[in-house]
């Protein structure tokens, strides 16, 4: 580290070389080339992209601007927390901890004021009850879909799940984001089954 | 592809599935751990980053949420056109062109008015004409100096470049989007000199 002199430029500069790291938190799904597992830099920028393309297909009227940014720092506790494979329910018992854990050390190397509102997005988006927060959400569950069905089923046949385990697991999350962005991921689902991407 | 039926938002699964190629485009520079190069997608992610953390710095006022939608896409036309390394002259040459012929069908692959719009943001984010324009383009250039030196030279030392090298091909693009980022820049580069991570 070779901070510079003033303390606000040197907490931002700390904090832009720490969140690097997440260029090395590996997901379990793979890309859509199926070449290798995603890592979670690449999948925030690929959300923030989706959400920007996607944002007429909002439940309701969304800010796609705020959207964007909380996805851009959705998964940053991951750099601590590491990622949590969506049907890990073992893992699942203590990453509400280690995530905000995770919350005060990264978003605490800001200044605070600027800290505070990046954990309250953060944490916006974890509570899923703003109109903003349901659609960031509902793409980051929509974007593990679309890999999974172009790579051949990805994480859904490595695993040996079926239609019943992924759509219990996935409960109203998108529908409550974007209906119509549900509608196309039960094709999906239903087209893997057909497939032999996905058990019925 | 197992396209929606909606037209509209089957071009743009089309458009989110093809850019999930950016993921595959590795450029020169590596990551701050220095245990790989950055891929495109991932870099495209840390401007964003940078460019919310770092706006009080921009030499003019700018909208933070154009730049930060800029820079997401600043780099899209390289899943054709590929990315061309700083300090390669000779591939420079029809850079432009292959640029133009990537954004044609990249962009091409949205419905009309919501590719036109993206098109519009790279096409201001290479003209560097507008505040938000240079400020985009500043954090484009910064980001791999800092990357450079927290890895011992980075592509400086790989490429063997001296000061004066660097300081002629940066010119005054960092300088005239954020004059403190340019401050600390030059201050980096100095500290590089005296360590060794780039010739005098």
């Amino acid at each position: 580290m070779f901070p510079p002199t003033d303390p606000r430029l040197a907490a931002q500069v700390g904090f832009i070389l720490e969140i690097d790291r997440l260029k090395g938190v590996v997901r379990r799904n793979l890309i859509a080339d199926a070449s290798r597992r995603e890592n979670t830099a690449e999948h925030s920028w690929h959300l923030a992209m989706l959400a920007g393309t996607l944002a007429e297909h909002a439940a309701t009227d969304v800010d796609v601007a705020r959207v964007t940014r909380m996805l851009l720092v959705h998964d940053l506790v991951e750099i601590d927390a590491g990622d949590t494979f969506y049907y890990d329910s073992v893992a699942e018992v203590d990453q509400a901890e280690r995530e905000q854990r995770g919350a005060d050390r990264i978003f605490g190397l800001l200044p605070a004021a600027q800290g505070g509102e990046l954990r309250d997005l953060w944490e916006e988006f974890e509570a899923r009850e703003t109109p903003d927060a349901r659609f960031a959400k509902a793409i980051d569950r929509f974007q593990p879909c679309l890999l999974n069905f172009h790579t051949e089923g990805g994480t859904w046949r490595e695993y040996d799940l079926t239609r019943t385990e992924v759509l219990a697991k996935q409960g109203s999350t998108i529908e409550d984001g974007s209906p119509s962005l549900w509608a196309y991921t039960l094709e999906l689902i239903d087209e893997a089954v057909r497939r032999g991407y996905l058990k019925p």
